[in-house]
């Protein structure tokens, strides 16, 4: 598992820290996965924020409609009738998939789209050398609504869609999004980005799962990423675990669900 | 326009009336009716709650993956397959749709499932002559989360999905859930359930527009469903209606949104 720890590890406390958890395409296709990910997500002092995306069913169902998937570097191309799909398969599907189960857990769960609560506003992105279509950049996110609903004893549970306040729904960046809500929250309380994913945390080789990188500072990373060690999907992950840090998040934490699990047990030593 | 007003119509409201409108499927299905309905939804005292299904998207998604709709007295079989489509229609595309365009009128909307916030605990009907298969008959509305989030000044748009509290989601009615929120609501506030669907109102005659029953008692109501002048899926809307008068609601308006906008203009007068 990767750290990355800001420069105010040390500091005590005044308030219980927010977690916040991505969880990746691996984790939600596999129903043993994802049970440990919720036990690991309900194991966190709360207040804590679930986001997540759904990529592989969005695909699948886009195919079932044959509408061919489009991607560049590991971006959709949002066109309006895949705009459908992924707002049915991440808002709908996935969404209440997973707060069902939260709530089995006995975790109050409450699943949002940046719309709800006007909670992530963003514009679609324009078009450049590639159009994304519906696409969302964002803009701000409503820290009033989050508080709200934390306050509220809620955990929410975050899904890729957001929105333009104009009516139009945009798809955006699961990575990206749990990225902002911790660097909205980071001002004004501890936070701890967590990112879930197939690896066990960032490699040096991107084949071997025993070449993690136990701690990155911006430096290091600024080295492999010349040399070509860290790469493809990894570096916008990078780009945004960095960007939380910058805004004042405490920690961000790179991993696959083992990972988590012992870096869990290892702290409760 | 049918009016249905409980005995406490004269009282002095000592707090506003919640409103519940509920719109129908034929509203949902045309850009204008659902442009007028919504501007309706926004001109109702706060609080307000919408509600909606979304059963013609959801057959016609249905229809395209290949799974043939199945209805019996215009409740849906729900099967496996059909409720991952319905949890995508309903809590997905149709909610985060009504969202955003909320959002886009200056209404800050928050969509929910009955999982959200465990807003609505249901169970699966139990097999008799029919199985319904993932249908479910509500059990509890949370009114501690409608209420949080009422004070937070969010206007709930609740779609037919509900959940078991043991991880399994159900479709449920949402004439059902419109009338069971106002049960809820009723014995601590001021409750108006409004349905709007696409007749005028209740018809003597299905087939005559004109022939709308300006009010109904239950004594009149029980008389024209033996006589057959009310029928078919009239009979459970009504029966939701007077469910909800019978637990304390103010009055329950039924009509179209013609009608419903010609009722807000009588008003002003």
């Amino acid at each position: 598992m990767a750290l990355f720890y800001g420069a105010a590890r040390a500091v005590i406390y005044l308030c219980p820290m927010t977690s916040i958890l991505k969880i990746g395409g691996n984790v939600l296709a596999s129903p043993e996965l994802l049970a440990q990910a919720l036990q690991y997500f309900i194991s966190l002092p709360s207040p804590a924020i679930l986001v997540h995306g759904g990529g592989k069913e969005a695909s699948q169902l886009a195919t079932q409609l044959g509408i061919v998937p489009k991607m560049v570097d590991g971006r959709r191309i949002t066109d309006a009738p895949t705009l459908k799909v992924v707002t049915m398969v991440y808002a709908g599907l996935v969404n209440k998939r997973l707060v069902a189960q939260l709530q089995a857990l006995g975790c109050n769960a409450i699943g949002l789209s940046g719309a709800d609560g006007n909670l992530i506003r963003a514009h679609q992105r324009p078009v450049g050398i590639i159009d994304y279509g519906f696409a969302g950049d964002i803009d701000i996110i409503n820290t009033q609504t989050l508080t709200s609903l934390l306050s509220a004893g809620l955990s929410p549970v975050c899904c890729a869609i957001t929105h333009n306040q104009r009516g139009q729904l945009l798809n955006t960046n699961a990575d990206t999004i749990a990225s902002t809500l911790a660097q909205a929250l980071a001002p004004t309380t501890e936070v701890s980005l967590q990112y879930c994913f197939e690896k066990a945390g960032v490699l040096k080789d991107a084949d071997k799962d025993d070449s993690v990188i136990p701690f990155l500072p911006y430096s290091h990373y600024q080295q492999l990423k010349e040399k070509g060690n860290i790469h493809s999907g990894m570096i916008p992950k990078l780009d945004n675990a960095f960007a939380a840090l910058q805004a004042g998040a405490q920690e961000v934490i790179i991993g696959n669900i083992d990972s988590f699990m012992q870096h869990v047990a290892t702290q409760l030593k």
